[in-house]
């Protein structure tokens, strides 16, 4: 018969930048995300789950100017309706778009502040790269409609006990705090920023805020450079500097660096460094009275600290900023030891519903970084890798497939995972190599001997070493750590074999 | 100073037919999910998470004919690369087409037989309606390489499991089980299916199979009438028949209430019926054994029942079908009395990744309706209504907030649900009214007076009834259900406050 022509066949792919997850990659993230999720609650937080589509114009940043507002995110117009046009949707980008979208929309009914948290998958439109995806996991905090700095302080605090909770263990992870204000009384007193109208020597501040979000890569060195005549790095490129004089530049950098002994050492340290800023003295007292509140729940600095140093998105937020790094180190893909890093921030942002309302309302949040989280407890070795597999009673006579499936169900009753081998089960080497892929912890055997002299063949994997690939039936019960026990004692045989593997 | 002209403000909306969940939705969903995700773990099934964002090749069904793919799924097209036009992708519609992808594209990592389960959000670009989003969760099960019915018999057992597990007691819902074969065995009888040339009749064959699938709808007698010369219903409208002769119809009837008083009657009336039919008998054959298979480990027709009126989706399915019904009477909107009705459902479908590589692959599983199940236990009272809101520490003194927030240290670290208000402090009812908001069942109250006696107000929320909008502190002090203790017995009292409430 002549072959029929067919399309040709699809391709079984992840579009390019996504991935599967499987088995304990999802269930380590389910429980991360419970544990962090219990921490929340604990300090009153609520649960929010908004969709994952918004429209364009809620999402704010992209709107459609050109043909389709698909930069950084997922978009698409809806189907025109008879009359109008179809909205523009898009996948969010993050969760604070939507907390400020669901405030908006629902404040009437929502208690004031509002302490909300949400975890979910968000998407963004980029390149893809190593370890980079397009769909990622975040878990957010939040406190909307809280002026206080107690809310922030909290939040430094909900932040500490939530990587604990996860198995960051103390000493493991510093959460260093800073202020916005404190980098406007820098640029204040370098005369880069005049409050009463800040279009003054917007480019310059521009050029100085970016080389100061740049300093744990290039360090002191290369930000005063930065703050001066400019840069030029390896490669002969040039960055144009923001054209401070030396004494300055050098001032700029004695603030980065001011973080003291202790909290009380940096902030009178601060205090001096702010010399005529209102501003840059505001911020100070922040930092103050954040570090006394957490000091009073017993938040040392051997947990939360004041760091001036702290300065990876500060152009964004308007008052604290709090980010937290796990200090122990690990081996880079190169074999090099390195830090482990950043795995959560957050920070005080207080315009966060203004462009729907008009209304400023004060916010402050924070955004744990789940799969860097994850990451950081793989390298040290500390995810359950223990094999969670089930026990997996084998099929020795197709016929008696109920027989065994009595079994089954006895040990799951016994709260123990267990299965069936529900492949062909002509091949018993295949069972065996099955229960091994599966990482089975017991075996269960019962051909028509046992049958007949009412007995079950249980064999403990772990302790029985790996099973020869071709190994026959009658080799395999030959192998050590291999018990013969009556078949009502399947359940306690069982139990007992799991509790010496434990 | 003239008003600036400013772009109109975007509307702070959810897109049409998305929503947002709040606080016991989102946890008692989120709980939900853990339950019946810790009875697919013990039954052996793995997790498995995709992302939401799938090729539209991959998911298939919706390849770009027109100008954009997005009959039912939501959809756009990518960047075009400087070479090639962009791929189209879409969000996933169910669960089972990303399996299909997953399995062709890992297969040789995977176990075999594989079963996985998936939870998640699912999206539809359909017409939102009252009850119905576009974007939902759905809940899945699914062994891929297992042809025995071993496989399905397992999934009913665990659907019944997961239904208990969740708070659906015995007795209030039941999983009828019917197979396509025993369909197929009808059309053969009454001449509609020749098996060796299916494209014979397909036309009446296909008005025939929508008839029995409405047969939840129409009744026997509707169902009679389009297998005849067709039905005229209430409004005039005509819908055409399948030709068949009044012995015929009766008899496709007969097969459709063919259950019995138990399982072996129905399964002999089914034998006795499908007259010439090895499709029909086989269908049979299956069904006796999946009922010897679910009897041998106690799972009886008290919770799982061979039903030939199973008919939903049955064109779908290439054997075994399952249905999960809840039998308990609610009312509906208009105060009618009904019946729940189904709350899950599957069956075996055997070509999943036929699309990708060319091989049949034999496969089962359940889809779990989350979004009903909760509805159902909401209509029946048993979700957990108690007021879960945080214990409320007021502020009296703003100067002392250390000591505010010292407390719910305290609180939180006996394990208790806690926060300080973090508003304004300043009316003392604004705060009450906060904490009532909250659903709060204590507050605690410190002042300068306790402050300088060590003691400390702890109000009963509970008890203490509602409190009146305006009162002030003098009248809310003298409220009943007050107590007076040191204030080292902070944590002591609040625990027996909430332990008398519970």
């Amino acid at each position: 018969m002549a072959k029929q022509k067919k399309s040709p066949r699809p391709k079984a792919e992840t579009p390019k930048g996504f991935r599967d997850y499987f088995g304990a990659e999802v269930t380590h993230r389910t429980e991360m995300l419970a544990k962090i999720a219990a921490v929340y609650h604990r300090y009153g937080f609520d649960a929010l789950e908004s969709s994952g589509v918004e429209t364009v114009q809620a999402l704010g940043k992209f709107l459609p100017d050109v043909d389709r507002p698909n930069e950084g995110v997922f978009a698409w117009q809806e189907d025109a309706d008879s009359d109008k046009p179809g909205d523009w949707l898009a996948l969010r980008y993050d969760l604070t778009a939507p907390l400020a979208r669901v405030y908006a929309q629902h404040q009437n009914d929502l208690p004031k502040p509002y302490r909300r948290f949400a975890m979910g998958p968000v998407w963004r439109n980029e390149k893809p790269g190593p370890g980079r995806f397009r769909q990622f996991y975040q878990c957010d905090a939040d406190t909307v409609g809280a002026s206080s700095v107690a809310a922030d302080a909290e939040i430094c605090a909900m932040l500490a006990d939530c990587l604990e909770e996860v198995g960051i263990e103390r000493g493991d992870y510093i959460v260093r705090v800073n202020n916005r204000k404190v980098l406007d009384g820098m640029m204040e007193w370098v005369g880069l920023l005049d409050l009463a109208d800040p279009s003054q020597n917007a480019d310059r501040r521009g050029i100085a805020m970016r080389a100061i979000d740049k300093l744990d890569r290039l360090g002191f060195k290369g930000v005063q450079e930065l703050m001066m005549d400019g840069r030029t790095d390896a490669s002969g490129d040039h960055t144009m500097g923001a054209e401070l004089d030396f004494v300055q530049a050098t001032w700029i950098n004695g603030v980065l660096g001011a973080k003291g002994q202790d909290n009380s050492e940096t902030i009178s340290s601060l205090r001096k460094l702010m010399v005529k800023s209102e501003r840059g003295h505001e911020g100070v007292d922040e930092l103050e009275m954040i570090a006394e509140l957490l000091a009073a729940q017993g938040y040392g600095p051997d947990r939360i600290v004041i760091d001036p140093s702290v300065v990876r998105g500060l152009g964004y937020y308007t008052g604290p900023v709090f980010e937290a790094e796990l200090t122990f180190e690990i081996k880079d893909e190169k074999g090099r030891t390195r830090n482990f890093g950043s795995v959560a921030g957050g920070g005080r942002y207080d315009d966060l519903v203004k462009r729907f309302t008009g209304q400023e309302v004060p916010a402050t949040g924070v955004s744990i970084g789940v799969d860097r989280l994850l990451a950081a407890l793989d390298a040290k070795g500390r995810l359950d890798k223990t094999a969670d597999g089930p026990v997996v009673v084998t099929v020795m006579d197709k016929a008696r497939m109920a027989d065994y499936q009595k079994m089954v169900a006895e040990l799951r009753e016994a709260g123990i995972r267990a299965e069936v081998y529900l492949g062909n089960p002509k091949n018993f080497g295949n069972q065996l190599k099955y229960a091994d892929k599966r990482g089975s912890p017991v075996a269960v055997i019962e051909g028509g001997d046992e049958h007949e002299k009412g007995v079950i063949q249980i064999k403990d994997l772990i302790l029985g070493a790996k099973m020869a690939e071709g190994a026959t039936l009658e080799e395999y019960k030959e192998l050590p750590s291999q018990y013969e026990v009556p078949r009502d004692q399947l359940v306690a045989k069982v139990r007992a074999i799991l509790d010496s593997q434990s």
